[in-house]
């Protein structure tokens, strides 16, 4: 008995049987036997010329370096023999002509401002949708400036009204801390990275390591993204060259105060020179002071002024046509503008795209072609707030309702295990692509790698904010996913001119193992995708989720004082429940035959499938934002890249706004009855077709 | 009903007739009263002017500063007429001669080893009974030094074997550190201080603040004191001139490697010059580098000399005869040497010894004559290693079985609660006290007020070592007290030469408040311990805390996985709960009419319950350690001052000796057979006297 267990555990994965959701089970063998060729293709000293490329210089989002990698990627798409174009938007892109920080009392010091070994085309350190001004005051120490560092400051009656408070990067999407200085009635936010979080206390800094040097500076924006993403003058349309626009101080997502990123070189000199309380020991970073709060009298005057016209936003997208459902889509993106150099975040990320798109193209030289449309997308202007991707899902958002299935974005890719999020509707799937792939360190299958730990467990985690899902999944209700190998690279050159070749190859995935993996991962998802006669999405995991959802809101809600009534979303839990088992019952049914079912019968059956995620959306979104339509997801308003799930009702729970979350209930409930009439829809389809 | 129940508390203290343990129930209110008078003599000019006498110049044990403070005090005790001399011991006291640090590789760099200010008459920095020794090794970093940090290197696979080792102060008594560095093959122990534990990481540094600076330097003892206290030389007997003495080599409680402290300043260089694995995040301290193990590059030369002579140990003692019970002694001590000026430690406790002795010298001039003896002691050499007051236990420890009641310690007294520490059999009487003092700026009763919260839950903490009391307690088995007021006033002058006037008047009892409360405090404490008709110990709060103690240790046992039989033990403490309880009857008829009992029929009475605490000791002692003689309390083998109760067993259990544990049960059950027989034979005796 043991040596059979064993033998079938040992033969499985060589006779490549396991199934395929969406493959007939007389296809299985064969995918497995076309993916194993197709993941051959991938070659890691190919993504190191493509790296080589296109992180050589800075490329920041409407520079001449950006057109530059732009025009070399349309260039390799075409000589792939893809349909590819640069789709051009002109977004508000702000740029800084003038900054600088002085402190004034009780010392002097003026701020560099600068790191090491600038050349003309990298830009400046700043905060893009900062504000310009010119302001002074005394200065405050907030810690990660998030809402409890607040509560604290109350407790020690400190108030930041009328000064200019000093965060530390780190514990919050840094757009939240100029967000709650605002609220709170700073005038002026001025954030540093903290040895503490990415300097020498983690480790040597670059060159000697990967950590973050005493000049380093993290970039980055501060629109108020989890109020809508994209260009802050075109909510919610695309802004092409022509469209109409806000008036820039109409734009809620810019900051009304100047917002300034400093190096820990630049914010000793002004944190040693507060008083008043020694802060909370949680408080204190690595800097040899003693960290105190203030108000004072440190006090600085920060001059911040910005270039605010439009700048081109150059999308690069490929595409290769569909042999039998043209009209679905299976989207995959990557963004290509970087802060600096940016060879981890994105070109890791975005060469990892290119050698996936080179691997499709050589599949297509051999006679391949997918039955599904794919569309490649290398993304601009990602770093100023998504820019280039929200503004392309809303100019084709009326397309994209009709035709887009799923959408597969990447980012940042390093050294580590892989991390997999996206909707639930595709754990199931996501768990069998990672059940057939290996590890390229331990060799262990990539299931048995991920993040969370063993494979039993895997769960795709939900999608807050932080790269270009967003405009797919929360705006456009496209289901997606979000892949990429980390965690073991850490370092802290993130969004500074020291994101560059050496660094990466020195202290992350030097020898591109992971690049090499993660392409193979990215073809196997496309071609499934493209290829399986029925789109393999599953909906017991999605009742299952928004269950322990329920619970945990009731949990919170019960410690805070209130109840909710989540009456509706479990009779509508319930149901789906029912109806993702029927499902699943009729598809187990058409996949002993489905070879033999004409592609056209499975036309509607797929239609119904691709909208089930569009069913969550509500087209008057979330409360506060109308922007975010999705009711399952959305990022946290006070978190920016943490996501909410129930967004309506948690956020209403976390406010203590009883009535408000139980509004919100019935708007879930909404959702989830549309989603199991699609369902329920599904099924029947599948029936039909099968008979 | 509620009216009747606040009258009743508002009245109280006001008519002063709470019951006082050991007084009749008529003479409450007399007692209460003399108190009330004797408790408004302490003043704080007084402890002002003693304190910039004392501390006004460098002092340690053995030095002619030393011997000055010894006669000033001689001279204040005879002045007001007291019985007074000095007893001289000549001790092993080793003075260093020559001490170098040099970092050899990968840098050069030579350590200062030097505080600011240093004078001639100031003793250099250094570690007390550290080994003479020449050792250039390379260099680990050990964390504070403990057995866990072992288990942190084991894991990271580095040896310190060969190695010096440098631990930062803290999370133990200093002494395990080179302990346990030799223990693991070491051949040379730094130990430095970290700015995260008392320098600006915790606030600012002097003279701007409370906090150590740059080249401030801990000096300290690092003999093995849980080995045994006191000259090293004399194990067991006085180092009266003449005596005996053991050879150096054969004194196991002076370290066998050097040792030597050195201040950040200097260890900074030394420490960012280690590979080798970056340290656990809870390993790392204040200083701005990244911390690393090593071992090495960092290679270091460490030679040390000493002066190896014996000198003398000056002992301050004053008697005040009793009047009644002449031959039972209450003892009341705090040393006066210091290790430079030593303003907190000890001269601000030193300083209320003497306020409370002119205390005491009023009240006899105002006619007074204490029923029982008390002795004051202003001890020498405390700071070596409790020297002065282990010798003085050692030379009269025959006249201490017979006389000694009561030892009452204070050592330095700054700004904060309240804490007390002691036998268990004081708790209620302590208990007493606090409720009838206030503390200086609540001006709530002390009792409110103690360091562990609210009055009801108050309790009389175990005592380990760390100051005079070991010798009395642990050896002579005399019950004892630990007095003294601290803990608002952090700070990190602590064996430096930075522990002077300006510091504490600035930082710590800057208006001597809590020092003419401890003053309070100690008067109270005396003149009910030696006026009350019977010595008002309590028996039932030992058997419940030592059945407490019994409960925890199995609990250990049990996590980790062997088993103690205390069978043994817990009869014992069911025969002395009821032991307790009739005498506690017998105790409460007595004292309705006890004015009208003639003392000498008290006599043997107090000397039965004085001699109850004797009956906790074995005369050969602990285990590997017999001058440790009390078989409920020690200091722990690897802790150093914590303490470990009923430290025979709880040792085994923690090295997992399951037979040693099972052994030191019936060792336990035989101090605890001892003290039950004790508690009835003064029952009988307090009901005979009361025939």
């Amino acid at each position: 008995m043991f040596r059979v267990f064993v033998l079938f555990f040992l033969i499985f994965p060589a006779f490549s049987q396991a199934p395929i959701r969406g493959f007939g089970n007389d296809q299985w063998k064969s995918e497995h036997d076309r993916e194993e060729k197709a993941t051959a293709i991938p070659q890691r000293e190919r993504l190191k010329i493509y790296m080589e490329r296109m992180a050589s210089k800075p490329h920041h989002a409407g520079s001449a370096g950006s057109r530059a990698v732009a025009e070399y990627a349309l260039g390799l798409f075409k000589e792939w023999g893809f349909d590819a174009q640069i789709e051009t938007f002109e977004a508000l892109l702000p740029y800084p002509t003038s900054r600088s920080l002085e402190m004034t009392e009780p010392v002097r010091y003026r701020a560099l401002l600068k790191e090491p070994g600038d050349d003309r085309d990298q830009i400046p350190t700043f905060n893009a949708y900062s504000a310009t001004g010119d302001v002074t005051a005394p200065l405050v120490y907030v810690n990660y400036g998030v809402p409890e560092d607040y509560e604290v400051l109350a407790k020690l009656s400190i108030d930041v009204k009328g000064k200019i408070v000093i965060a530390r990067y780190g514990h919050s999407w840094r757009g939240i801390k100029p967000k709650l200085a605002q609220e709170n009635g700073a005038v002026g936010c001025l954030i540093y990275s903290d040895p503490r979080d990415d300097g020498y206390f983690q480790g040597d800094v670059y060159p000697n390591g990967p950590m973050r040097p005493a000049q380093g500076v993290q970039r980055g924006s501060v629109m108020d993204m989890p109020l809508y993403p994209g260009d802050p003058l075109t909510p919610g349309w695309a802004s092409v060259p022509g469209a109409k626009r806000l008036a820039r101080a109409d734009a809620k997502t810019i900051l009304k105060i100047p917002v300034m990123p400093i190096s820990y070189g630049d914010a000793q000199p002004l944190l040693e020179q507060l008083r008043g309380p020694v802060v909370p020991e949680a408080w204190r970073g690595a800097l040899p002071i003693t960290y105190r709060a203030g108000p004072g009298p440190a006090t600085v005057r920060l001059k911040l002024d910005f270039d605010w016209t439009n700048k081109p936003v150059l999308d690069v997208i490929a595409t290769i046509p569909g042999g039998v459902y043209k009209d679905q889509w299976i989207l995959y993106g990557n963004h290509h503008d970087a802060w600096v150099n940016g060879a981890s975040d994105p070109i890791s990320g975005a060469a990892v795209l290119l050698e996936t798109a080179r691997t499709l193209a050589e599949l297509r030289r051999q006679g391949w072609q997918p039955k599904r449309t794919i569309r490649l997308a290398l993304w601009d202007g990602e770093e100023f707030g998504l820019v280039g991707s929200t503004e392309w899902t809303e100019k084709h958002q009326e397309e994209l309702e009709r035709k887009a299935a799923v959408y597969i974005n990447s980012d940042s890719n390093g050294r580590g295990a892989i991390g997999a999020a996206g909707s639930h509707t595709l754990e199931t799937f996501m768990r069998e692509v990672l059940r057939d792939l290996n590890d390229p360190v331990t060799q262990k299958s990539l299931l048995e790698s991920t993040r969370g730990g063993a494979g039993i467990a895997f769960k795709l985690g939900a999608l807050g904010s932080g790269s270009d899902y967003v405009g797919f999944l929360h705006h456009a209700g496209v289901a997606s996913l979000n892949l990429g190998f980390g965690g073991a690279d850490v370092g802290g050159v993130y969004h500074s001119a020291y994101d560059i070749l050496d660094w990466f190859h020195r202290f992350s995935d030097g020898e591109l193992v992971y690049g090499k993996t993660l392409a193979q991962v990215m073809v196997s998802t496309l071609i499934r995708l493209a290829d399986a006669p029925v789109l393999p999405f599953e909906f017991h995991t999605l009742s299952r989720t928004v269950h322990a959802y329920v619970e945990d809101i009731q949990k919170e809600a019960l410690k805070s004082g209130g109840t909710v009534d989540f009456h509706d979303v479990q009779a509508q839990l319930t149901r789906l429940h029912g109806a993702a088992l029927a499902y699943d019952t009729e598809l187990t049914a058409l996949m002993k035959r489905v070879a033999s079912v004409a592609p056209e019968k499975l036309v509607k059956v797929n239609e119904a499938l691709e909208h089930a995620e569009r069913t969550l959306l509500l087209a008057d979104g979330l409360p506060h934002r109308e922007w975010y339509r999705h009711q399952i997801y959305a990022p946290g308003m006070y978190t920016g890249y943490g996501v909410k799930t129930l967004p309506g009702i948690r956020e209403a729970v976390d406010a203590k706004r009883w009535d408000e979350a139980n509004q919100q209930v019935h708007r879930v409930a909404q959702a989830l009855r549309a989603m199991c009439a699609q369902v329920e829809e599904a099924t029947r389809l599948i029936k039909l077709a099968g008979e």
